[in-house]
């Protein structure tokens, strides 16, 4: 999704692939096929390029150094460990004075009953590295369950692998995310704040802007956005998802977590705002002057088009099926990523905007659920 | 450009270049190298696509036929030649009934004598083949120019070749293009009639709607341009150039030529309409549903980035200067072709958007004005 900027702006991409398959190699050429932990590819690929950057951000940090020996690497090393490691940025949003859950670093299941003491049950236990859409995500209801079950079986296996991130569980009343972007020599600009719904842990739908967000509590968001990105000198894109929560009346907002390029939560920016993500990740990252991130619409809805519950659900042919959208539906913006159908696999999305949010809402998931093969009208 | 709509769509291009540096070949891989006039590459690339199409019309009508044996060829050769030839194109529109200038065939320059004892002087004089950006375009202005002197020069030339057009040079109010797309089964869409100015017969800027454009008369030239797409069977964009006429008191549209693939007069469209021409020609030549071809904005400018008047006034780096654009205003989207400098050659284009028709215009005519080097403030 970053060529057809690279494009525009005359930017030459190049990706070093995970196979020679992959969507972005698809597209983008040269591709070189070479892992994200294989240290004589990344620094053979570095040395030709004038700036090296990231679609995930589980890049070692030993071959993150390695490869800034040679070219521009942004977001730099100690940037990225806040978007790799949970323990590592819940520590450093808290020295930041960015407001998180209530958090611990746990070592076993008596440090999560400890823990629970304290903040209460049920406890969110998480992996704080290589998690994404759930995967290393737990949510334990009780000490019963720390102590057999299946919660409990999982938990020996990551202990076994080191320490955990406990967090209370926030009730939320829904979840937010901003979106900004930071330049090496410090400009920075901000998307309007979003509104996030994850189906089963993964990220399904965002409306921007987020509605009935006041535009104090828009501002707190982006403000603490933009605090974290200058704080922990961030290049290029900054998602930070965060929880509304409703206290004594109250509406604020706490952290989840961060990732450092272009984001789920920042597609409906494609069609719905003057520069999108992918675009303003380009920039940013080559420290050109950043681009207006201004929505082009009243509200746009991006609504995620997630692979069949099952491998015999699958969809013979998911293009045949965007036919029946596009003539449906002639304002709709499919996006397909070209990849294997998998169970739950994010294989596109749509966006739709207007100014009826009612409506635009309306339209965008009736698209992703006929191209997704969950509704056959 | 046509790339960012194709990856959008999960759809693969292939282009077959003239060389390996062109432009399209800069992102889209494969790229086979040859000659629209090379009948073994034409037939051995058609023979890899599921559908063909151009990004010019030049393409002789016998290898049109031998690519349409191997594959889908959009739009076909029966359509296509009245875009490849002025001559042709004025039959079939005289008999269509579409209002055309006053044009008569030449074989002489005695011929031109006699057209413009009924037309008056000047007359234009063009090539039927192989023209574009104004060469090919001749204006005589007496019968004297015709016997000695550099236009009696080059139409010694031109006959030489075969037959010319001649046709009264229209004295327009302002030109004008029509721009629509038809898929081989019918289904067609229109984009607002737009304004477009020429500078010594280039492309130079284009206005999206036509300002002070009458309904009825932005009604006319729609009706114009889906008339000659469903008439000739055209596939794919059509771009009707149109001159608007005042005679006595009462404005109207003449056509000026046809092109049936994106064009320039719709490039506004990239940032501009829900369905971008890049977009919509790939459906409508696989006969896909069409998208809405509606604006996003109450006006959207497109400013050619041409190259610098002579060799050395040519740019050190286009690049840049276009920091200092993206600084001065973030809402500007740049686009740059990755060509070589020459003069007069378009080399990118800047749009902006907006509800202010003169400070959209003045945004960018400046942008592109600062990219080309013309200004440098
Ligand atoms: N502390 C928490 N309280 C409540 N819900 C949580 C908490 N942490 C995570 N979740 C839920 O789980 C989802 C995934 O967790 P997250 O930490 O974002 O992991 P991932 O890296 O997989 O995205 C979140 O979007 C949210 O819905
Ligand atoms: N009959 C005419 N009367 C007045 N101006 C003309 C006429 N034909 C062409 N022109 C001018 O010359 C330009 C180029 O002519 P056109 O036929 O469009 O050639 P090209 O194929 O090079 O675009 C037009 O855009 C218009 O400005
Ligand atoms: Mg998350
Ligand atoms: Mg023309």
């Amino acid at each position: 999704m970053m060529q057809p900027a690279a494009v525009a702006l005359g930017l030459r991409l190049r990706v070093l692939a995970e196979g020679p398959d992959v969507s972005a190699a698809q597209v983008i050429t040269p591709a070189p096929v070479g892992a994200a932990s294989d240290a004589e590819a990344l620094v053979a690929f570095a040395r030709e390029c004038d700036a090296v950057t990231f679609d995930h951000e589980h890049v070692p940090t030993g071959l993150l150094a390695a490869m800034a020996e040679v070219t521009s690497v942004q977001p730099g090393a100690e940037a990225l460990v806040h978007a790799q490691d949970k323990i590592v940025m819940r520590e450093k949003l808290t020295a930041l004075g960015v407001p998180c859950p209530r958090w611990a670093r746990v070592a076993s299941p008596e440090d999560v009953e400890g823990f629970a003491a304290g903040a209460g049950w049920p406890v969110v236990v998480k992996t704080p590295r290589g998690g994404y859409d759930g995967k290393g995500v737990l949510v334990v209801d009780s000490a019963a369950d720390l102590r057999s079950g299946p919660a409990a079986d999982v938990l020996a296996e990551w202990f076994a692998r080191g320490e955990l991130l406990a967090e209370e569980r926030v009730p939320f009343t829904r979840e937010l995310a901003a979106l900004v972007a930071r330049s090496p020599s410090g400009q920075a600009a901000a998307w309007p704040v979003v509104e996030t719904v994850q189906r089963n842990s993964i990220c399904h739908e965002v409306t921007a802007p987020a509605p009935n967000l006041s535009d104090d509590l828009a501002a707190e968001a982006t403000d603490i956005a933009l605090r974290i990105a200058g704080g922990l000198g961030v290049t290029g894109v900054l998602a930070v998802e965060m929880f509304e929560v409703e206290r004594d009346g109250v509406v604020d907002v706490v952290v989840n977590e961060l990732a450092m390029r272009p984001h789920n939560s920042g597609h409906w920016s494609i069609d719905g705002a003057v520069t999108s993500q992918f675009e303003q990740h380009l920039r940013a990252v080559l420290d050109l002057p950043l681009g207006s991130p201004e929505p082009r619409a009243p509200w746009t809805v991006m609504v995620n088009v997630l692979g069949p519950a099952s491998i015999e659900a699958r969809h013979a042919d998911l293009y045949r099926s965007y036919l029946h959208v596009m003539a449906h539906d002639p304002g709709v913006k499919v996006h397909l990523y070209g990849k294997e159908q998998r169970p739950g696999r994010k294989l596109g999305h749509v966006t739709v905007y207007g100014s009826d949010l009612e409506q635009v809402r309306e339209r965008a998931r009736h698209a992703a659920a006929f191209i997704a093969g969950e509704i056959d009208e």
